[in-house]
């Protein structure tokens, strides 16, 4: 049993984590919100506050924190009592943060793998870059650290996860498919931090198919996709954390990630590229100054926050699994939709934000019953999946499942 | 008579300029280029002397000169004896220039309008913004300030006024036409300065019909022109110096400018814009950085110089001038091709270049030669046309004419 949370970010996202965190302070405890900008974590408390979201009286604090000093962090975590640390803040804070874990005991939650600011789309194997490297400290340390546990990566591992354990005898293929068919009215703009949104997709993509990586470039593969509520969208073979960890873990011999993509996206996407404006290595203009594009990119786009209140439509993200259930062929679609309009009234975020926030807290609380708690560092398909899952359809993100049978609900 | 030039800038057009003033020191005398960055400069020093272009004996210096600060320029016109100054540098230095002119008694040419680098597109009566306000002042000094002596404006209002004077009783209008047909191979890259050529097309489009100003988007009003030797090609209604100058000195009651853009410049132009970054006002990143986007995009485009030496094909431009002659309707097309790659060939620039700096080295020979030298501020279709033109005819620039009489060399 583990108590009280402290919160790093205050993005979209950790507005989420902090609503959810709220409406589950009975299980959860004191609840602190720690980012580099103070304001920002005070907004989100008064959001909370404004919507009564607080299931019993506790504490909901804010604090500031450059999360990247691990001495700061381990003073927060210590003063704040926290027992787990949600990480929700830049992917370039997860080492520090989980160093701050290890050191003091916390368990530690994130959802997105680590990355080097200087780095772009690193080559496989990604996790065995950095976070798994610290597996045997973690184990020695008796700490819990979840990797992943948003929805992408996060929830879709525990649908691969329940296809394994329930639904096949094997498994021969897992395509995620990810499609955002909201429209937030804007010219253009990205769901979460642009830095973070471009990061993926400027290097080589990566896919794991036939046991073995296979590499082409971004938006060269595409394939239209018909699926429930969202209807027929395009999307493309991109790089995805999870794609390394589900075929390492649960040893499928083809595991790929499929991004939802408009072609408007795209050609600005492939402008700004192609001119070298995304680029995270400093240029020099004609007056000396020393700039990253990206950074530039990143300040002229509107705040992904900012877009919530107009967001319209839904997300539908899933796991299309093939393979042989008693010596037969079959095929399954597990997923979830998500509507933005909703998200953004229950938690002033967006619904990207929503699905990738939800799952962080359903694994803090799963942390704090104990049935995750398990003192060493995990992804999110070597944990039971059905606690996860059944959590998750009473706090906002239920599973359905489509197959031979039809398309319905899922109860655990 | 005058003689010894100061050549202002240090870009595409001031190379053009350094080698056709080379290429005529007999009549111009000694040669001193000065921009900011002295390399630069000796750079152009050096690829003048590599081709052996000074026809006779004479002096060629590079000098660092910052042509904002007016006492500087003046110290530097007075100790090179520079009885004409081309200022080819940035738009931000008209004025500037222009008051070290005055001071010194130098006569003064320039190829665009001046620009204040804080606004984008002002609205019209643009050259009554700065320029035209300094006339009384020239005329009192006796000083000989030649504004627009490039192309487009320069040549193409030459075009006009022979029109004027030659082939026409009344001309009801003038549409200049610009198409660059040649290819640089790059994915995007400007012809000019990103910064000043971008600004053109940022703010509202005005051009003069019917007496009086009409304003409308750029790219939103265009037509396919059917030109000689580039072809078919779609141009668009752009602001240009020489709408104004036009329209106001030879009384026309419609001017029009038509800029040739591909697809692929205006699609990238036009995600540029809608995300801001053209925009010449700072934005703060999210460390705090103070960047004007526009900047950042010229440091990321190709150098318009470098693309000389792979650039292939041709330039039209002309004016298509319509009116009444001996009481018939006419229309005659006035026009000048240029080669990409016989102007780098020639003086190591590309064509874009080579139309704007030639012009001006034109202008500053009559100067020298006392036809042009008027004690005044003009616009060039206030000066004679026949020698303009004629010199142009002889150092590279030559003028055709397309009538009811067929497609000619002009001879003057």
């Amino acid at each position: 049993m583990k108590k009280n949370v402290l919160i790093i970010g205050a993005g979209g996202v950790a507005q989420v984590v902090a609503h959810k965190c709220a409406q589950n302070n009975d299980v959860l405890g004191d609840i602190t919100i720690a980012s580099r900008t103070l304001e920002k974590c005070e907004a989100i408390v008064a959001s909370v506050r404004e919507k009564n979201a607080l299931k019993v009286d506790g504490k909901l604090e804010a604090h500031a924190l450059d999360a990247m000093d691990v001495e700061a962090t381990k003073a927060l975590i210590t003063k704040t009592g926290a027992q787990i640390v949600i990480n929700v803040g830049s992917p370039f804070l997860n080492m520090s943060v989980m160093s701050a874990c290890i050191e003091t005991g916390a368990a530690y939650i994130d959802t997105a793998i680590h990355e080097d600011p200087m780095k772009i789309c690193e080559t496989p194997p990604w996790y065995a870059n950095y976070e798994w490297k610290r597996r045997e400290e973690c184990e020695k340390a008796g700490v819990t650290a979840i990797l992943g546990a948003g929805f992408d990566p996060g929830v879709v591992n525990a649908y691969a996860k329940l296809a394994y354990d329930e639904y096949f005898d094997k498994i021969e293929s897992i395509d995620i498919v990810d499609i955002n068919a909201g429209d937030h009215g804007r010219y253009f703009a990205t769901n979460f931090d642009p830095e973070i949104n471009f990061r993926e997709f400027t290097g080589q993509v990566w896919t794991w198919q036939n046991n073995e990586w296979t590499s082409n470039k971004m938006f060269e593969v595409g394939k239209e996709w018909d699926l429930p509520v969202v209807g027929k969208r395009k999307a493309y073979l991109t790089g995805h954390d999870e794609v390394h960890s589900l075929s390492h873990i649960l040893k499928v011999p083809t595991v790929r990630f499929w991004m939802g993509f408009g072609d408007h996206y795209i050609n600005v996407f492939t402008v700004l590229k192609n001119l070298g404006l995304l680029s995270e290595q400093p240029v020099l203009t004609a007056e000396g100054q020393e700039v990253i594009p990206l950074k530039v990119v990143k300040a002229v786009l509107p705040d992904p926050g900012s877009l919530a209140p107009d967001y319209t439509g839904k997300t539908c993200i899933g796991d299309l699994v093939k393979g042989v259930k008693d010596g037969k062929e079959r095929e399954v679609f597990i997923y979830n939709v998500a509507d933005h309009k909703e998200a953004f009234e229950e938690v002033g975020s967006q619904g990207i934000s929503y699905t990738a926030g939800v799952p962080a807290v359903a694994a803090a609380m799963l942390i704090a019953t104990g049935e995750w708690d398990v003192k060493k560092m995990a992804n999110v398909e070597e944990l039971p999946a059905q606690p996860f899952l059944g959590l998750l359809n009473k706090i906002g993100l239920p599973t359905r499942i489509k197959d031979e049978n039809g398309d319905r609900a899922l109860e655990f």
